[in-house]
């Protein structure tokens, strides 16, 4: 196991992955008028990218046109003092091929506004990163 | 009740801080080598102002000294489909006044990582802002 400054686990892609694919719910990452931004979504994989769903017009749908975005999505148990997060790093790409949209649109893709799905935007899964937080890590370095 | 354009509920100032008072681990998003980043940490109130704590030497405590950054915590149920998000955009500052970090360090703010508590920084509440989604919002507009 490998362990950062901190004391912290660092979990390879594979783990990351993983655990990134055992939810739903995520947060996007983004840059919005020069000011940080960041919005929860929910997300499905295609393959090892992640695909989101924005309104249109939404700053979000426009803010990360060919952007480089974070997706962050993790799971924390304040009880136990254990959780994890994992972070993708990506250009984020609006869905323009139409044979792509339909095979999106199958996926468990869902929305939770009202106005429903709009453009499927893709963020290419290409630097991944985790960490990971046990209470046992807390027991053992007491 | 404002909604925004995709029909989520808009929430004022006072609401987005008693909402994000309610949990004790949110994100900060920050730029890390010109790259969108995100960290997940526990935090407590002063006044408005969110304090975080970093150990000396993360790249968090060296990329936020003296930027704007966005903190944002979130509660969301998938069941029901509800849930919120705020995030507070502001300067990060390193807390250096002593009289200040033994003010500070009285407040219940817990570390999850071996090292313990390090420096604090106080991520200024100058922009609040929240959005809140209900499952009645989706029933009103099927």
């Amino acid at each position: 196991m490998r362990l950062d400054a901190n004391g912290i686990e660092v979990l390879d892609r594979d783990d990351c992955l993983a655990l990134m694919r055992s939810v739903t719910l995520g947060r996007v990452v983004f840059t919005d008028r020069a000011l940080p931004a960041i919005e929860p979504v929910h997300f499905v994989f295609d393959g090892d990218d992640v695909i989101i769903s924005m309104p249109p017009g939404s700053k979000l749908a426009s803010a990360t046109r060919g952007a480089v975005v974070a997706f962050e999505a993790d799971a924390f148990e304040p009880g136990s003092r254990s959780g994890w997060s994992v972070t993708v790093i990506g250009e984020a790409r609006v869905v323009r091929v139409a044979t792509e949209i339909e095979r999106l649109s199958r996926l468990p893709l869902r929305s939770w506004t009202p106005r429903g799905l709009g453009y499927f935007i893709r963020i290419r899964g290409e630097y991944v990163s985790g960490r990971r937080i046990h209470p046992t890590y807390l027991e053992a370095t007491r």
